[in-house]
């Protein structure tokens, strides 16, 4: 079968394949916002591209369309207006089902070579994409831009290597002899197909309406299944955009555009219809806690692959960069207000202080300096926006208003003016401290720009702590500060134990709240925040299944 | 670190794993039992072996006994009377928690070199694993030799190879090096530690106590988890005797024996408390389909991979080789009584009748055929006895004796006289004939030497027919006799449709109702039947996570 996408990607793909097994820094899709790269006129034709849809209807052509619907939230201020079509449940899976056996039988090559071409087109239009989750998501442009485009693409790159990389290993087909002493062998020719399990339902984020939806669309769609995206309601523009250039490309490979399609509902009982649906076999779901156990419990009929709340923590025990440590906790507990679920919410230091480069450093003035670093990093008002972006949601506000009444206050969130965005939702981290024992304050999720700078008896009261928190509570990150080879060795194997990924003494440019594709096991999936990682093996072997056919040769 | 055993065994993985990505016919444990292979001695020792533990106490040395079982059941009447201890749970899981730590640590290649010595040493005691397979589960002696014994430890090996086959692909550390443009790049170390989920329950049945534990045994063992086998209480010695192997090998190796243990429970809700405790985090379970069910409700905290109930099926459309197709069957149908979960349960033929190569045959025809050919396959009573072998279950027996109340009989049950167990419950099947229409007849699973020549319409209806059935009722395996290509089409995409294993004009030595490991996916795990195949990917993957550990250098 001729697969010419398939061809024309190759190298792409060889070196994605090379780099999920080396882990070394790599990525095919530059993430600096360079003229050079991505066009002179890039920028402004994505800027116009997205402002182009404003109080549009943004057109599908999908089945089953029972209206509009332009439900989107803009935290920037800029008023998006959009209406998406929104589709009947029911219409939307008879049509995923109906586009399902032509894209099997176009075969994994086949189907890799659409996934890397729908990548590539989705790659050259970053700035649009940016644009629609800076404005949907709140984001700083810049994150926008990389986490948005180049960083999310390449997590949809990375789940399609290792599709590919688990397909390629099943023969089209076999021949079997089995001997049988002095008569003739047994023969047999053996035809292996592989074959989707059926609709895949993607489940999207208000925060990362991108970098959490490619994993899931690229690791099913490769592996033979159609995919329904469902968009948080607050961030739809990104993924709609995301949608059509995959329809578009089915659409000129002459196969069915019904393969992918986007579910705008009207009301959560749609969401859970559709979860629940007898053709929807798997789910790949970010959000909160209380919907994915909703999922794990109802949706028994599919496979569930799900990133939810967690509780992230870093421990100091020492430092030998006392001030690097401190600038790179204060950006990490800036970027994106928090509102990132790898964010760190609490920070465990020793009740006696810590030893340090800048001789030792009690607890109080840990706090201190922890938020005069804040304040540095957010002194200037155009880095300050930039880093911190804009609140997401209502929720997250109320949050921000409520925190004093969990701690006492280190640093108070403040309200900041964007000069190009006067209406958007700006605002400071609020830095809390606390006790140990206040498990309740800091051992709930407090999503956004929430820290507590939790008071321990000791090194070893917190890694006991950071290995209950993981396991009971979940997170996506944990890091640890120490000079101390047999404090990190604790913390490691604490990390092995409870499942977490662990950042090791960052006081440079990388921030524990960081995962970079083919190298960094996002999310690990062994611990109630996540029950999968992006990407590993597992996070594809199990969306498809191998039907043999035998018969014997002579 | 030094890894003995896997260098030791390194040729057998290494054809293995050349094995399931070419599958053709390949084993590195002979099924022919020659005391050239086994020792001239093997199979008396074996015999004496099973002989010494009746009556007797089996040790294991296991921790938290609290008494002593001995609730076998003896479908060739020889009883066993072999009591086993019986552990509280929680100290089983206690033990297999504590056992788990050293095993990670002893790396993939530790692990894997560990489970192929076991296997090697299980291969040297085939006959006394067979022994034990035929007293317990009324397999005929040769079955229980080749199912039991060889083909059982081709699927553990199997499993193995996927293990190392998916866990060799995770380095064990990387150096990033991200470029920063006039900067210095960012550096990176990052270690990546492969962890198993936690313990494994691996749930047996008692019709192949040894095939259906290995592979779920070995792909849990080599993927880091410690295993608690639950076999069934009619069949437990074989079970037995492997995880005293497991364990005497673990223990000359320096490792904690507790890494697998037996569970042998006074009642079943004993399983329930194994199966829903939070430190389970995989079950493999062959069995019923109701208990199925209520591990897929019930034991959300743990990843299921289950064999189930099903309606295998053949449809005869049409066939060059009459006579072969009617022996090919009627071996089917009596082999172990039809107690194997791939038996042909339902035959479609058209009303109408179908051409062969002795001309047009009636669907009545066809019916006395099939039964002469049984009749034939069962003349002479040695033939009969060790193709049959003997009744497992008390259940078997009373669905035989009733059978007649589903259609009307072809072909009824005879008892046969062994020669040597005159006490064994040996019978031939009973062939049933009834309408497409009969659904309640043959569409539920009747587990034993039952079967029914359906009348259909034509074979566009048996098509149907058989999609319909794989995915409601289920089926592990499907066959059609055909001349015509365009009907074999049909049947093969309906087969892809619904998930199912498809046999074609099966007329000489292989039969739909056996699976070869390396070759074959058994299962498919993609109907109500199984959600998992022995083996693939998918069926070890999901075992382990990895979990990395990152920091700066220089």
């Amino acid at each position: 079968m001729s697969t010419p996408l398939f061809d024309q990607h190759r190298d792409t793909l060889e070196a994605a394949l090379s780099a999920i097994q080396t882990r070394g820094y790599w990525t095919p899709y530059p993430e600096q916002p360079s003229p050079k790269v991505y066009g002179e006129t890039a920028s402004e034709d994505g800027k116009r591209a997205v402002e182009a849809c404003f109080g549009q209807a943004f057109e599908l052509d999908q089945p089953g369309c029972t209206g509009w619907l332009a439900p989107e939230r803009f935290p920037y201020g800029v008023e998006l207006g959009i209406r998406y079509p929104v589709c009947a449940p029911q219409l939307l899976i008879d049509a995923a089902v109906a586009a399902q056996p032509q894209w099997q039988r176009l075969g994994a090559a086949g189907r890799v070579g659409v996934c890397l071409e729908i990548l590539a087109r989705i790659n050259r239009r970053s700035f649009e994409i940016a644009h629609a989750v800076m404005l949907t998501s709140g984001q700083g442009w810049m994150m926008a831009f990389q986490a948005g485009g180049p960083h999310a693409q390449d997590r949809g790159l990375e789940a399609v290597a290792y599709a590919w990389d688990e397909m390629r290993r099943i023969p089209a087909e076999a021949e079997w002899e089995k001997p049988q002493g002095k008569n003739p062998p047994l023969r047999m020719r053996k035809h292996y197909e592989i074959v989707g399990r059926g609709v895949a339902l993607v489940i999207g984020c208000s925060t990362f309406p991108t970098w959490n939806t490619y994993p899931g669309l690229f690791a099913a769609l490769a592996t033979g299944n159609p995919v329904i995206v469902k968009p948080h309601e607050n961030a739809i523009l990104p993924a709609a955009l995301s949608v059509r250039i995959a329809r578009e490309v089915l659409a000129e490979q002459g196969l069915d555009p019904n393969l992918v399609s986007l579910a705008v509902v009207q009301d959560a009982a749609d969401t859970r219809t559709l979860a629940t649906h007898p053709a929807v076999k798997s789910i790949d779901f970010t959000g909160s806690s209380a919907f994915g156990q909703w999922l794990a419990e109802n949706a028994v009929q599919a496979q569930l692959y799900a990133e939810l709340a967690g509780v992230n923590h870093v421990l100091i025990d020492s430092t030998d960069r006392y001030k690097g440590m401190l600038r790179n906790l204060a950006f990490t507990l800036c970027l994106y207000s928090g509102q990132m679920c790898t964010t760190t919410q609490a920070i465990f230091v020793p009740a006696g202080g810590i030893d340090t480069d800048q001789g030792h450093k009690g607890y109080d003035e840990i706090c201190t300096d922890l938020a005069a670093a804040i304040d540095a990093l957010l002194a200037d008002p155009a880095v300050a926006t930039a880093v911190l972006g804009a609140i997401q949601s209502p929720a997250t506000l109320h949050r921000i208003e409520e925190a004093g009444r969990h701690g006492e206050v280190v640093l108070a969130s403040r309200r900041i003016e964007h000069p190009e965005f006067p209406q958007a939702e700006v605002r400071t981290p609020v830095l809390l401290r606390c006790e140990a024992a206040d498990e309740d304050a800091y051992m709930e999720e407090r999503f956004g720009p929430i820290a507590f700078i939790v008071r321990v008896a000791d090194s070893a009261e917190a890694i006991a702590l950071s290995e209950r928190i993981v396991r009971t509570r979940g997170a996506l990150t944990a890091g640890i500060y120490s000079t101390r080879p047999a404090v990190i060795d604790a913390m490691t194997e604490a990390s092995w134990r409870a499942g977490v990924a662990l950042s090791i003494n960052l006081t440079s440019g990388v921030y524990v709240n960081q995962s970079g594709a083919f190298s960094d096991f996002h999310g690990v999936g062994m611990n109630p925040a996540a029950n999968a990682a992006y990407a590993d093996a597992a996070f594809v072997a199990n969306r498809f299944r191998v039907v043999q056919r035998r018969y014997h040769i002579e």
